[in-house]
Protein backbone atom coordinates (compact mmCIF):
# COMPACT_ATOMS: atom_id res chain seq x y z
CA UNK A 1 0.00 0.00 0.00
CA UNK A 2 2.68 2.51 -1.15
CA UNK A 3 1.05 6.16 0.23
CA UNK A 4 0.82 8.08 -3.49
CA UNK A 5 -0.51 11.32 -3.89
CA UNK A 6 0.10 13.28 -6.67
CA UNK A 7 1.60 16.69 -6.52
CA UNK A 8 -0.20 19.96 -6.12
CA UNK A 9 0.44 21.68 -9.63
CA UNK A 10 -1.41 25.45 -10.03
CA UNK A 11 -3.44 27.38 -7.71
CA UNK A 12 -6.52 26.97 -9.81
CA UNK A 13 -6.23 22.80 -10.02
CA UNK A 14 -5.36 22.93 -5.97
CA UNK A 15 -8.82 25.04 -4.94
CA UNK A 16 -10.90 24.23 -7.50
CA UNK A 17 -9.58 20.57 -9.09
CA UNK A 18 -11.26 17.08 -7.96
CA UNK A 19 -7.74 15.51 -7.39
CA UNK A 20 -6.47 14.96 -3.67
CA UNK A 21 -3.19 16.86 -4.16
CA UNK A 22 -2.17 17.08 -0.53
CA UNK A 23 0.33 19.83 0.68
CA UNK A 24 2.14 18.38 3.15
CA UNK A 25 4.79 20.26 5.13
CA UNK A 26 8.76 20.37 5.27
CA UNK A 27 7.94 17.56 7.55
CA UNK A 28 6.02 15.60 5.65
CA UNK A 29 2.78 16.44 7.45
CA UNK A 30 -0.87 17.19 6.75
CA UNK A 31 -3.07 18.96 9.97
CA UNK A 32 -5.41 16.69 10.71
CA UNK A 33 -8.81 18.10 12.88
CA UNK A 34 -11.31 15.29 14.11
CA UNK A 35 -14.83 16.65 14.70
CA UNK A 36 -17.93 14.19 16.67
CA UNK A 37 -20.20 13.38 13.92
CA UNK A 38 -22.92 13.97 16.11
CA UNK A 39 -22.52 17.27 18.41
CA UNK A 40 -20.16 18.58 16.01
CA UNK A 41 -17.30 19.14 18.88
CA UNK A 42 -13.94 19.51 17.74
CA UNK A 43 -12.29 16.09 19.44
CA UNK A 44 -8.70 16.32 18.46
CA UNK A 45 -6.06 17.68 16.64
CA UNK A 46 -3.28 15.57 15.22
CA UNK A 47 -1.02 15.23 11.96
CA UNK A 48 -1.16 12.68 9.67
CA UNK A 49 2.22 11.80 6.47
CA UNK A 50 0.79 10.46 3.35
CA UNK A 51 0.69 6.90 4.82
CA UNK A 52 -1.25 7.91 7.55
CA UNK A 53 -3.72 9.84 5.12
CA UNK A 54 -3.71 6.74 2.72
CA UNK A 55 -4.69 4.42 5.72
CA UNK A 56 -7.07 6.83 6.80
CA UNK A 57 -9.35 6.96 3.34
CA UNK A 58 -8.62 2.99 2.39
CA UNK A 59 -9.49 1.95 5.84
CA UNK A 60 -12.25 4.43 6.77
CA UNK A 61 -10.14 4.39 10.33
CA UNK A 62 -8.46 7.10 11.42
CA UNK A 63 -4.80 6.75 11.49
CA UNK A 64 -2.19 9.52 12.75
CA UNK A 65 1.96 10.05 12.82
CA UNK A 66 2.85 10.53 16.04
CA UNK A 67 5.76 13.09 15.85
CA UNK A 68 6.76 12.54 20.14
CA UNK A 69 7.15 8.79 18.83
CA UNK A 70 7.35 9.02 15.64
CA UNK A 71 5.63 6.45 14.60
CA UNK A 72 2.43 5.42 12.25
CA UNK A 73 -0.61 5.45 15.07
CA UNK A 74 -4.16 3.78 14.19
CA UNK A 75 -6.13 5.60 16.37
CA UNK A 76 -7.51 3.47 19.28
CA UNK A 77 -5.20 0.62 18.60
CA UNK A 78 -4.49 -0.13 22.08
CA UNK A 79 -7.63 2.00 23.80
CA UNK A 80 -10.33 0.57 21.21
CA UNK A 81 -11.51 4.33 21.11
CA UNK A 82 -11.09 3.96 17.48
CA UNK A 83 -12.35 6.77 15.09
CA UNK A 84 -14.63 5.60 12.19
CA UNK A 85 -14.92 8.34 9.59
CA UNK A 86 -17.86 9.32 8.48
CA UNK A 87 -16.60 11.99 6.14
CA UNK A 88 -13.46 13.46 5.52
CA UNK A 89 -12.76 16.74 3.85
CA UNK A 90 -9.96 18.50 2.35
CA UNK A 91 -9.18 22.45 2.72
CA UNK A 92 -9.22 25.11 -0.23
CA UNK A 93 -5.01 25.45 -0.07
CA UNK A 94 -4.87 21.29 1.08
CA UNK A 95 -3.12 21.52 3.48
CA UNK A 96 -5.64 20.58 6.01
CA UNK A 97 -8.28 17.44 6.59
CA UNK A 98 -11.17 17.58 8.53
CA UNK A 99 -13.16 14.31 9.72
CA UNK A 100 -16.38 13.90 11.20
CA UNK A 101 -15.95 11.24 13.22
CA UNK A 102 -17.61 8.22 15.36
CA UNK A 103 -15.97 7.30 19.09
CA UNK A 104 -15.88 3.87 19.31
CA UNK A 105 -14.67 2.20 22.58
CA UNK A 106 -15.12 3.79 25.73
CA UNK A 107 -16.46 6.94 23.63
CA UNK A 108 -13.30 9.40 24.50
CA UNK A 109 -11.06 10.31 22.06
CA UNK A 110 -8.71 11.86 24.17
CA UNK A 111 -5.71 10.11 25.70
CA UNK A 112 -7.17 12.08 29.09
CA UNK A 113 -9.92 10.09 29.37
CA UNK A 114 -12.45 13.04 28.34
CA UNK A 115 -14.45 12.67 25.22
CA UNK A 116 -12.61 15.84 23.51
CA UNK A 117 -9.44 16.85 23.89
CA UNK A 118 -10.95 20.35 24.07
CA UNK A 119 -12.14 20.02 27.61
CA UNK A 120 -10.88 23.83 28.59
CA UNK A 121 -12.75 27.26 27.92
CA UNK A 122 -9.93 30.10 27.70
CA UNK A 123 -11.75 33.25 29.09
CA UNK A 124 -11.55 36.09 26.87
CA UNK A 125 -10.97 39.61 27.24
CA UNK A 126 -8.02 39.77 29.66
CA UNK A 127 -4.60 39.41 27.92
CA UNK A 128 -2.89 38.81 31.43
CA UNK A 129 -2.68 35.56 33.22
CA UNK A 130 -5.35 34.10 30.81
CA UNK A 131 -7.73 31.72 32.70
CA UNK A 132 -9.11 28.20 31.96
CA UNK A 133 -12.41 26.51 32.69
CA UNK A 134 -13.30 23.20 32.68
CA UNK A 135 -16.20 22.28 30.49
CA UNK A 136 -17.84 18.93 30.09
CA UNK A 137 -17.23 17.24 26.86
CA UNK A 138 -19.08 14.25 27.06
CA UNK A 139 -21.60 13.85 24.69
CA UNK A 140 -24.64 11.75 25.10
CA UNK A 141 -24.94 9.00 22.18
CA UNK B 1 -0.19 45.02 24.48
CA UNK B 2 2.82 42.46 24.87
CA UNK B 3 1.84 39.26 23.83
CA UNK B 4 2.93 37.23 27.35
CA UNK B 5 2.07 34.22 27.79
CA UNK B 6 4.04 32.03 30.74
CA UNK B 7 5.66 29.19 29.72
CA UNK B 8 4.40 25.74 30.19
CA UNK B 9 5.84 24.16 32.87
CA UNK B 10 5.72 20.23 33.74
CA UNK B 11 2.79 17.77 32.16
CA UNK B 12 0.13 17.58 35.05
CA UNK B 13 -0.01 21.98 34.77
CA UNK B 14 -0.11 21.89 31.01
CA UNK B 15 -2.91 18.98 31.23
CA UNK B 16 -5.20 19.69 34.02
CA UNK B 17 -4.31 23.45 35.15
CA UNK B 18 -5.97 26.41 34.95
CA UNK B 19 -2.80 28.83 33.33
CA UNK B 20 -3.10 29.24 29.62
CA UNK B 21 0.53 27.95 28.51
CA UNK B 22 0.47 27.97 24.85
CA UNK B 23 2.96 25.26 23.47
CA UNK B 24 3.80 27.60 20.08
CA UNK B 25 5.81 25.26 17.85
CA UNK B 26 9.69 25.68 16.13
CA UNK B 27 8.48 28.98 14.62
CA UNK B 28 6.06 30.64 17.17
CA UNK B 29 2.92 29.06 15.78
CA UNK B 30 0.18 27.34 17.32
CA UNK B 31 -2.77 25.79 15.34
CA UNK B 32 -6.28 27.51 15.22
CA UNK B 33 -9.25 25.66 14.03
CA UNK B 34 -12.59 27.74 13.77
CA UNK B 35 -15.94 26.05 13.89
CA UNK B 36 -18.83 27.76 12.94
CA UNK B 37 -21.03 28.66 16.32
CA UNK B 38 -23.99 27.82 14.46
CA UNK B 39 -23.68 24.56 12.20
CA UNK B 40 -21.04 23.25 14.23
CA UNK B 41 -18.60 23.40 10.55
CA UNK B 42 -15.41 23.56 10.53
CA UNK B 43 -14.69 26.77 8.37
CA UNK B 44 -10.99 27.58 8.16
CA UNK B 45 -7.67 26.21 9.65
CA UNK B 46 -5.14 28.64 10.29
CA UNK B 47 -1.75 29.57 12.67
CA UNK B 48 -1.90 32.10 15.60
CA UNK B 49 1.65 33.62 16.77
CA UNK B 50 1.40 34.56 20.45
CA UNK B 51 0.31 38.63 19.27
CA UNK B 52 -2.71 36.98 17.12
CA UNK B 53 -3.46 34.37 20.12
CA UNK B 54 -3.39 37.26 22.50
CA UNK B 55 -5.17 39.91 20.08
CA UNK B 56 -8.02 37.25 19.76
CA UNK B 57 -8.40 37.13 23.17
CA UNK B 58 -8.76 40.61 24.12
CA UNK B 59 -11.00 41.74 21.27
CA UNK B 60 -12.75 38.66 20.66
CA UNK B 61 -12.08 38.90 16.99
CA UNK B 62 -10.05 36.16 15.40
CA UNK B 63 -6.29 37.05 14.49
CA UNK B 64 -3.94 35.10 13.08
CA UNK B 65 -0.38 35.10 11.70
CA UNK B 66 -0.09 34.35 7.68
CA UNK B 67 2.55 32.00 6.82
CA UNK B 68 3.30 32.93 3.39
CA UNK B 69 3.01 37.28 3.98
CA UNK B 70 4.77 36.81 7.14
CA UNK B 71 2.44 39.28 8.81
CA UNK B 72 -0.72 39.67 11.62
CA UNK B 73 -3.40 39.64 10.03
CA UNK B 74 -6.85 40.50 11.87
CA UNK B 75 -9.33 38.03 9.74
CA UNK B 76 -12.16 40.25 7.71
CA UNK B 77 -9.89 43.30 8.13
CA UNK B 78 -10.76 44.06 4.51
CA UNK B 79 -13.02 41.72 3.29
CA UNK B 80 -15.20 42.20 5.94
CA UNK B 81 -15.77 38.85 7.08
CA UNK B 82 -14.36 38.81 10.64
CA UNK B 83 -14.95 36.17 12.51
CA UNK B 84 -16.34 37.22 16.08
CA UNK B 85 -15.14 34.14 18.91
CA UNK B 86 -18.21 33.16 20.63
CA UNK B 87 -15.97 30.70 22.89
CA UNK B 88 -12.44 29.55 22.60
CA UNK B 89 -10.75 26.24 24.14
CA UNK B 90 -7.13 25.12 24.07
CA UNK B 91 -6.81 21.20 24.07
CA UNK B 92 -4.87 18.56 26.32
CA UNK B 93 -1.15 19.52 25.60
CA UNK B 94 -2.11 22.87 24.56
CA UNK B 95 -0.89 23.31 21.09
CA UNK B 96 -3.93 23.95 19.81
CA UNK B 97 -6.96 26.42 19.93
CA UNK B 98 -10.83 26.08 18.75
CA UNK B 99 -12.81 28.79 18.10
CA UNK B 100 -16.55 28.94 17.86
CA UNK B 101 -17.10 31.47 15.77
CA UNK B 102 -20.10 34.15 13.96
CA UNK B 103 -18.72 35.13 10.24
CA UNK B 104 -19.55 38.91 9.78
CA UNK B 105 -19.67 40.88 6.39
CA UNK B 106 -20.76 38.47 3.71
CA UNK B 107 -20.54 35.30 6.04
CA UNK B 108 -18.37 33.91 3.70
CA UNK B 109 -14.54 32.37 5.71
CA UNK B 110 -13.18 31.09 2.85
CA UNK B 111 -10.88 33.60 0.38
CA UNK B 112 -12.42 31.15 -2.26
CA UNK B 113 -15.85 33.10 -1.31
CA UNK B 114 -17.39 29.48 -0.20
CA UNK B 115 -19.02 30.18 3.95
CA UNK B 116 -16.39 27.44 4.83
CA UNK B 117 -12.65 26.34 3.28
CA UNK B 118 -13.77 22.71 3.82
CA UNK B 119 -15.43 22.59 0.71
CA UNK B 120 -14.46 19.11 -1.01
CA UNK B 121 -15.14 16.08 0.31
CA UNK B 122 -12.55 13.54 0.04
CA UNK B 123 -13.80 9.77 -1.52
CA UNK B 124 -13.25 6.85 1.09
CA UNK B 125 -12.33 3.46 0.27
CA UNK B 126 -9.67 4.14 -2.58
CA UNK B 127 -5.97 5.27 -2.07
CA UNK B 128 -5.62 5.36 -5.49
CA UNK B 129 -6.26 8.77 -7.54
CA UNK B 130 -8.61 9.77 -4.64
CA UNK B 131 -11.06 12.08 -5.91
CA UNK B 132 -13.13 15.31 -4.59
CA UNK B 133 -16.78 15.90 -4.63
CA UNK B 134 -18.16 19.51 -4.06
CA UNK B 135 -20.22 19.93 -1.27
CA UNK B 136 -22.77 22.82 -0.36
CA UNK B 137 -20.91 24.76 2.57
CA UNK B 138 -23.99 27.73 2.66
CA UNK B 139 -25.05 27.88 6.31
CA UNK B 140 -28.68 29.61 7.01
CA UNK B 141 -28.59 32.22 8.86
Amino acid sequence: MPPTFPAPTDTQSLEQGQALTPRFDGNGLIAAIATDAVSGDVLMFAWMNADALSRSIETGLAHFWSRSRRTLWKKGEESGNELEIEEMRVDCDQDAIWMKVRVKGRGTACHTGTRSCFYRRVALGDGQAVRLQLVPTTTPR
